[in-house]
């Protein structure tokens, strides 16, 4: 009887316990995805010093959290997150989840699988991520918003659940990938943030990616090739053309290279091609303008090859996105379908010459 | 002198007419989709008779155009629409041009080719949705909302151009699909609306597809069998699972089929599959929905089968959404990646099976 009891009491106590989330702060977890520590708040990817150097736009894209990744343990049976955005932003193109929501991944059998995303629900969010989970420690990798800063962030989980740091390092920090790039490459229009092609791709890969896509603002500005040229990568991604215009290219495409180059003497260096944009095959604005711009980086790469630079790398766009034109939502921006076939085209590219 | 002046008052006549646009009431175009004409507007799913009969929250999901398309050729180089909307509808898993935007296709060499969606602005939105093409007279589809209703719809062309009744019957109209479900056959969560599953099958099997899903609604209510069998069908597509409750399956899922079976003695009709949710991997609770449902129907189908029933087939979710549980935005709807995979698996037993 008195077992009966207890038990009872235990049975109560313990639904209780799962029923009572507690948050934590996400600030004492590992983040992933950054050039540098030197910035002004935890979940932003450029550092202090450009605040009054970059174009005001880019300094704004730099505080949207593309990219980043917080890794933690718990064997909590639920996962809830609370958020707090810098802006609130719509686009019309995109998901709010993709913009400004959350995207938890676990860790099962050395492969990170999708668990769910977090849903944003204004300018602070707060919900339920997975629950009725067994209550199994597991790693986990909660990728932060692709077109919103984040201000504050933390991980509810069961009262009495453990939460600690991760037991594996996974991706691997050591020499990751840079990207540079544009809407695209900071996550248009990935329907949530696990699906931009950069996070794709550091699963696959097992490396860390730094995401520095600036929506219609990969315009080689000189100091982001100073930033990229303060990691010690093992591979560097340069996807600028689809904001870059031809001139802006003939003036500063070699210099931007030559900033990493100077740094990381034999260090990979990825170009990318325009991609076919769909509506272009309708618009010969879009087509001629997209062949101008293939030509110019086309020629660029020839002349450089030819000069002797090495260890540079150039994948044409003709494959990109499939042959059925249906990949992105607008023409331009990748859906998840077009996010897929890119990490699919890259994936080798990168897998083959990556710096151990 | 006199013939130059003449030319350059010709040229900027030509260029006023093309930045002029007019537009033309899309009611005069013919409309594909629709189960029955006797609906109470034309954009609209249910015939005005189930107003009073249907669930509300059916009957309101029935007012959302999903799968609804309009046909027209014109020789303009740039197309626009004004439209209203019923609802003006937000979700956070859906990007505004899934939920409520539009999305033109354009006939070539035989097949239905994206040329660009309609990105809402609100309630009443006007926007371009392509241009700069060439003069050309071509075939177009364009796709209406699929999670909002719409009142009235307007296509933009050049002031000089022309806009007329398609010359092609593409997709024939002849013996359509039906299709119907859940949230996930309305397209949640579907780019742009043609990416919806319904519109991607009826572009591949050229067949007008009837898209009777209803989000969180597909419970088997009888009356919309009756719809249903109201339609002259090459098969009928029943993928319900997802929403209907072990119980519901159980007492009005031979009663729903017989429906439509009594009026349409030998047309494949088609069963599917819950899908395997990706967070049910995670989440126990909905594992064990899942396979209950699963059950349930399976145990169905093979009763029907041994009682005799003929013209009935099966698809199994097992291979859905491939083996990467990427394909959801929130482990349950599909993105464009999961509709395409879906697709995919349903075509070819759609294909093999439908009545000429």
């Amino acid at each position: 009887m008195k077992s009966s009891i207890l038990s009872l009491v235990l049975l109560c106590c313990s639904l209780f316990a799962q029923a009572q989330i507690v948050y934590h702060n996400a600030d004492q977890f590992p983040l992933y995805g950054k050039a540098t520590e030197a910035t002004a708040t935890r979940y932003e990817r450029f550092p202090d010093s450009l605040r009054n150097i970059s174009r005001k736009p880019l300094w704004e894209l730099s505080q949207n959290s593309a990219g980043l990744a917080i890794r933690f343990r718990t064997n909590s049976t639920t996962i809830a997150a609370k958020w707090e955005l810098l802006l609130d932003r719509t686009m019309s193109h995109m998901t709010p989840v993709g913009i400004k929501g959350l995207d938890l991944y676990s860790l099962e059998n050395g492969e990170w699988k999708f668990v769910n995303s977090g849903r944003p629900t204004g300018k602070s969010s707060q919900n339920t991520i997975i629950s009725n989970m067994t209550p199994e420690m597991r790693e986990y990798l909660l990728y932060l918003p692709l077109y919103d800063g984040v201000t504050a962030l933390e991980i509810g989980i069961d009262s009495l659940a453990l939460i600690d740091q991760p037991k594996v390092e996974m991706p691997t920090q050591n020499k990751p990938i840079v990207f540079y790039g544009t809407s695209i490459l900071q996550g248009a229009c990935a329907s949530r943030p696990g699906m931009a092609h950069t996070n794709i791709l550091s699963r696959w890969l097992n490396r860390e990616c730094i995401n520095l896509g600036f929506s219609g603002n990969g315009q080689l500005d000189l100091e982001v090739a100073e930033v990229i040229a303060g990691v010690d990568a093992g591979c560097f991604v340069l996807d600028f053309v689809p904001n870059a215009s031809v001139d802006q290219m003939n003036e500063k495409a070699y210099q931007f290279y030559s900033i990493i180059r100077s740094k990381h003497p034999d260090t990979p260096i990825i170009f990318i091609e325009d991609p076919i944009f769909a509506h272009s095959y309708f618009d010969q604005r879009a087509a001629r303008e997209l062949s101008n711009k293939n030509k110019t980086i086309n020629e660029l790469f020839r002349t450089w090859k030819k000069q002797g630079e090495k260890n540079i790398y150039f994948i044409s766009s003709q494959k990109m996105l499939g042959d059925d034109r249906e990949a992105t939502v607008d023409g331009i921006h990748f859906t998840d379908l077009g996010m897929m076939r890119y990490a699919e085209l890259i994936y080798p590219v990168i897998k083959k010459n990556l710096k151990k």
